[in-house]
């Protein structure tokens, strides 16, 4: 359906469709959004070799689409994201993640752009993965999904952007793994994008960061109600260790002098310590809350599957180890941020991208953002972040000659 | 028994109390080693306002005490250390855990010196812990062992001291939780420590280190085998909580230049990714081993009482939070060492306790070691620090009188 004009909204077949393939135990997780689905005719070319088919992705759409199709930004979302990036989830019920820089007279506008975000493949907010349900066998996949790639949540993506007759997107942007899915897309499609931003991330994950990632995984495996994968079977969820797979990376996340700062050693609801093992001190509180709190909105086996492919990429390794040379001959226009405290993808790794890219002679701009906020703080409210985002995409509308 | 002369070595009666008052289950834990039994009469009083007792310390000696009892050195070790600091391990059958340091002709010469290093109390390895049986009931305390903090150790240590027939200690060194045990012992026994080597530590374990430690906890308490602490009497034991813990630990305890240098994204045993949720990377099949041989060596519970004490730790909250004010009118000589690029215990962290050293005009030196291998560095062959060792102890040595 490459090339064809209309947007496609939801229609009941695909929400049935969408209904079908998800795990009735998980209704909860399943939200309501349009829904794009892909039949035996257009399987998606896995890195693991396989075709996967048939595929659901689900996605939202902010703002208008012009009539040349040129004012399409690509939002990509982290790790445990999902695609309501500008509107509340009805998981949740919360805002969407960056409600506070997609919207309109917003840095990305939507009076100006039409903004698409979709849950990647692998996941489990509405997409397929590996809690959707294998045609072959009428239970979820659990394990048998092959392992997901960036690379191949990308080619998704890229089947969804063919799907609302897009040919070159005005811009890819997101932070962490999504910033990984935007670099990836400057790679696998070179062409179709005229501008990227990737925030905070890297060109391959670090071994530190594999470590935590695989800490977590340990985690979940380690909770006999994973039940080697196959816990809907079971009626069970490993809810323990996703809590506790969720608490290593939470702290990752943050820097420890947000950690000082918001918590330092306050004591929760005592005057002094409690001489015991319940929560001490807030610190302690907190991440179990976001443990907690996680467990409800996320499913284990996709944890697996995100965490995996963040340590799989490495964009240099499909380019003899040159990373110059997968950006060669890079038209794209690139930006690319940093946060100063975030030490999960530190300013050197952002900047090793940005030494590529100068190596290759592409356009880019670099800003490393000062704050004490930490990796999590391209999710927050950051006036100079939020600046360097409006400069730039303003000033790549005015170079693809989107009028105001 | 205190200021008797004779140095205590086992007798078969103490030796017999230490298998009995031993989970019969956890005898390979049992080192072989010298025991000080305290009993009814000797109570150690706990800051969680009980007093424990019988209890027994296993400990070491190398080298020999000198007339004047003026040449002890007390070793403290860290969170899962030992007294084995300079003799081979009985349980791992590894070298002492600073075979490197202590020895004859090494920083801490015991041709000089008469070292003792002493297993901690709440530990597993041979003092009393959690793992011992309560004789109240005949079986092992579990969590009902009251909480143990850095000052019970401290009290614990000069129980042991007071019986060796010691007064004064030369020196006390340590690093990490080893580095908090020094710091106590200058404020809670000022007038009984010449000299004080804290090293890669703090005044107080900062929020980050604390929710580290909660992550490992959950972990063991996530465990189902974990069984409220009793463990022991439903013959399981929370291996798989407690191998998360220690992975998660020991990521930490590691520098991301120590670890991309170390493994990078080298991959195990294969020559390309294998699309599945083995492990990949050789840091992946190194954090497990990890992880799995800590288990045989170590207590959960004794894991979640360490860590706890060291979550406890800060010493100016007994100062109206003033850590200058502890130290005031100590006559003690300090030496402090950071390792540049440690994150558990960052250089400002041990500088604080170098300028509230300051301001309380005591005597403190200082020296940050340059290095890329991160907190793990206090216990490798780190030659500027072996030397900054050697010369404030053999200066310290000039100004006590002892001779070559």
């Amino acid at each position: 359906m490459k090339g064809e004009v209309s947007t496609v909204r939801p229609t009941a077949d695909i929400e049935r469709k969408s209904r079908t393939t998800s795990a009735g135990n998980r209704e909860a997780l399943e939200p309501s959004s349009p829904v794009a689905y892909f039949g035996p005719d257009e399987p998606l070319r896995l890195d693991a070799g396989i075709d996967l088919s048939p595929i659901q992705i689900a996605y939202n759409t902010y703002g208008e689409l012009n009539a040349d199709r040129s004012n399409a930004i690509l939002v990509c979302h982290a790790l445990t994201g999902d695609h309501y990036a500008a509107s509340q989830s009805p998981v949740t019920g919360k805002p969407g993640w960056w409600s506070s820089i997609i919207g309109p007279g917003k840095p990305i506008d939507t009076d100006r752009y039409f903004v698409i975000c979709s849950n990647v493949i692998g996941g489990c907010l509405g997409s397929t993965g590996p809690a959707s349900i294998d045609p072959e066998t009428g239970e979820p996949y659990g394990l048998t999904l092959p392992v997901i790639t960036i690379p191949d949540m990308v080619r998704a993506q890229a089947m969804l952007v063919d799907r609302l007759g897009i040919d070159t997107l005005f811009a890819v942007i997101g932070g962490s793994m999504g910033g990984m899915q935007v670099l990836q897309w400057t790679v696998s499609y070179p062409e179709r994008v005229f501008a990227a931003l990737p925030i905070a991330t890297g060109a391959r994950h670090s071994a530190q960061n594999i470590a935590f990632h695989e800490i977590g995984r340990q985690a979940v495996m380690a909770d006999p109600d994973w039940q080697a994968g196959r816990y809907f079977a079971h009626g069970k969820r490993p809810v323990k260790g996703l809590a506790v797979a969720r608490m290593t990376a939470h702290v990752t996340y943050l820097s420890e002098m947000a950690l000082h700062r918001k918590f330092g050693r306050n004591l929760q609801d005592r005057e002094r310590l409690g001489f015991g093992f319940e929560a001490d001190f807030q610190i302690e509180s907190y991440l179990r809350h976001q443990g907690m709190t996680f467990v409800d909105r996320f499913d284990a086996n996709s944890y697996l599957y995100m965490t995996r492919a963040m340590d799989y990429f490495d964009i240099a390794a499909d380019f003899d180890g040159s990373l110059a040379k997968a950006f060669q001959g890079s038209k794209t226009r690139f930006c690319l941020v940093s946060f100063s405290s975030d030490w999960l993808f530190p300013t050197e790794e952002n900047r090793a991208v940005v030494h590529a890219l100068n190596a290759a002679a592409a356009s880019v701009s670099f800003v490393e953002i000062e704050t004490d906020r930490g990796h999590d703080a391209f999710l927050l409210e950051e006036p100079n972040f939020f600046a360097a985002i409006d400069g730039f995409v303003s000033s790549a509308a005015r170079a693809r000659g989107l009028s105001r």
